[in-house]
This record gives structure tokens, sequence and C-alpha cells, in this order.
């Protein structure tokens, strides 16, 4: 099985995701995500789908799980640089992916979560 | 074919590895990273090759390749992830990857860019 690397970079943990998902790689890698949260202490994830061409409702639902399962560690989920086809045939679908936050590439999505991280020590 | 996504993050690209390379894809990740180094002016390639758990002769080869390359277009290349067996096998293999750095991850190889840059700009 293809386990997917979990990169650190400062309190952000990366993902690319470059595999077409399969459950048990899916599931592989929220396990793996939720310990590096928690070994970590990290405050945002970033993963990064450029290389996906197709995005369907099985992926959708694992981006929002992983989204789910990080806020209740206290970190936020962007997802990057998805391409605009993939936008297109995922409203086309009626996939919104709410609850997951998005970005055009990894720079942007770092400075979402840094000013995610601003706004949330400011407004507590 | 697979096509690895290249990341970029401030002046450095980060291209992590997660499939087995064949020909086309390394010929493919080689001129899409020239091309990209070109095109944003990085300083720094860092080549995550965490999730391999073999590295034979030929993604040697290629390491060493991309590392030559991205120096003639004045960027350092580090190696990071490298698992412990992998470098075990390398050297019984008598592969040294002569010419390319290595860091144990990716804080530690932007770390190395960051020095490699400061030594290089007091040096001139």
């Amino acid at each position: 099985m293809v386990r997917i690397p979990i990169l650190r970079m400062g309190d952000c943990l990366l993902v690319t995701i470059q595999v077409d998902m399969q459950d048990q790689t899916a599931m592989a890698l929220q396990e793996d995500l939720s310990d590096r949260i928690a070994a970590t202490g990290a405050r945002g994830v970033l993963i990064d789908i450029s290389a996906l061409e197709i995005v369907d409702s099985f992926v959708g639902r694992m981006l929002a799980s992983i989204s789910g399962i990080a806020r209740i560690l206290d970190a936020t989920t962007v997802v990057v640089g998805m391409q605009p086809a993939v936008a297109i045939t995922l409203v086309e679908l009626g996939l919104s992916l709410e609850g997951v936050r998005t970005a055009l590439n990894v720079e942007l999505g770092m400075e979402l979560l840094r000013r995610a991280r601003l706004e949330g020590s400011l407004g507590r």
C-alpha cells in the first residue's frame, strides 16, 4: 500500500497527493495525519492536490473528513492547488467541499493559515 | 504518465517523490524542474524521498543529474528524508550520491539552504 508522506514545516504539515486515492490509502492518511498533528502540535495542514485531474465524491469526502478531524485537534486545513477543471467538475457534481478552506497554491495557503491564526488569537 | 508536482515556497521549490520513478517520469521531472527554476528564479530545490523504500542506481543518477542542472541554474539542491535503510543500501551498492547535499527532513533542508545562501553571498 502507498503511504503518503507528511512533511513538517514550522507548525504546519504539508501533504502532496499524487496518486489516485484508494480506501486504504485514504484511511492510512487520515490516521497518519491525526497522529502527526497530535505529536507535533501542528496548527495548520496544507493538502496539495495540484496533481489530481479528477476529484470524485470519495476524495471530496476524504478532504472534508480530514478537515473535520484536524479541526477537532485544533488545526486548520487548507486544500491548495486545485486545477480549475476540477473545481468546475466539483460544482457540476454538486460537491461543494463544505467546511474545507482552499487556496490557489502552497504560499497563499500558508498565508491563509497565518492570518487564520492571528484572527483566532485576537478573537478569543 | 505521472507528473510529479513542484511546489513553490518562497525562493525554494519542493518536490515530494512518492512513486517509483520510471524513465519518463524522471525526464519530465527534470524538465519541469529546470523550467520552474528558470521561471521563478528559485535559489533552492528540496527533494523529499521519505516515501521511497528503495533508491537504486537509476534514482541515484537522477538525483545527481537534477542537482547538477540546478547548480548550473544557480540553485542548490538538498535531498531530504532519506530512510536510514536506504542510506545503508546506497553505501553498500557503492552509490555515494556525490555532489548531492542531504538533510534529515524538510525543515533542516531549508535551514541548510538558508545557510548555503548566506555563506555564498558572503564568500563572493
